[in-house]
């Protein structure tokens, strides 16, 4: 059960040498030949994820249904990124060989993205197209908002896990693995931010006087 | 910086060999000649955390009065289990010679206790003794709430980054690494629906009449 300290670390500890602890380089290569920095569209899957999520927030004097139409798009072009990231972490294990999904980091990474999935489909049906009525859209947010922030919390939880575990494997010392842990209380602190903002009511989407007058499109 | 396959593990790396990867033995060796289960105290910190925070949740129609001091009591439990388990890992290290707070799985735990420690401080000098007047109390709450969810996240962070560090620092292949991914997502289902039933208004402690006709022991 416990290795002795000269065991050769294997194939699957070995893989993740191909990509950069942090990002040395924006330059993304599919072809999978020197993968410089793998989890490239991972960031922007969580960083497109936080913007969609902040629309509501940010916007707040904005026709509702235009929002929904940006928080969808922002929210597809996420998902896009994430599975752009996956097929390449996948190409890049199977071109060496490497087995795939054996470390927490992948499966709480991969749960994330199915969720996302499962959640964009849901969003999508229920409040644009075919768009359900008022009281199944109004009964349906309270979960469509606790989720986003569960998936939330699963993509940041994955990339602390991520980082943690290429330090282990490039084996960081001294002011390497102070860098690694202050980009990881960093990211942390960003995820307090973020969710500070979703969670607080006062910082709620106010409906609009015209709105108001239309009781109809408050839920629009 | 890439390390070659066959560089043998630090003392650090080693160093996590004395705990077990899952609780094999519930009996702490406090003398830490032999510490079966390191982690113990950090999961009855988790736990204690958990029971503490649903506690206004659980016993809706109990005076609040009552609620506050059962919750400062588990709260200040629960702390000192984070502090015993926090001196037997750095009494660990220190009698193997072993690196301290050099992971982020380290990083993230300690920030969470002192967090905690802060948050169960300014609680109970707002909520219990002194006791601040009623708008400072009603002002400070949402703020108290919003970093009882932030503690208990990170405390799950700290739980899935130790779980992933423990089982790359054992090597841990097959059924064994699917077992630890699965315990993974057990944690990150538990404290989701932990987070659901606290962030949810519809399972908050109302007032009861008694407090409703004397307005001023609502915020007590």
């Amino acid at each position: 059960m416990l290795a002795s300290p000269k065991v050769p670390r294997r194939d699957w500890e070995r893989g993740a040498e191909g990509g950069s602890l942090l990002s040395r380089s924006a330059i993304y290569n599919m072809d999978m030949d020197t993968p410089t920095d793998l989890p490239l569209f991972t960031k922007l899957y969580t960083l497109a994820q936080v913007l969609g999520a902040l629309i509501y927030r940010g916007f707040r004097s904005e026709r509702k249904r235009k929002l929904k139409v940006v928080h969808a798009v922002v929210m597809v072009s996420a998902l896009v990124c994430a599975v752009v990231g996956l097929v390449a972490v996948f190409k890049f294990h199977d071109s060496k060989g490497f087995a795939n999904m054996h470390s927490l980091h992948s499966w709480i990474g991969l749960a994330t993205v199915i969720l996302f999935a499962c959640q964009w489909l849901a969003g999508f049906l229920t409040f644009l197209f075919p768009g359900l009525r008022s009281s199944l859209r109004a009964a349906y947010l309270p979960l469509h908002q606790y989720f986003g922030l569960f998936i939330f919390a699963g993509a940041i939880t994955s990339t602390l896990l991520g980082l943690s575990e290429k330090a282990i494997f490039v084996q960081s010392v001294g002011s390497e693995s102070v860098l690694v842990n202050v980009t990881g209380l960093c990211v942390a602190v960003f995820a307090g931010l973020v969710t500070y903002l979703l969670s607080q009511p006062k910082f709620r989407r106010q409906a609009t006087e015209d709105e108001v007058l239309l009781t109809d499109t408050v839920l629009e």
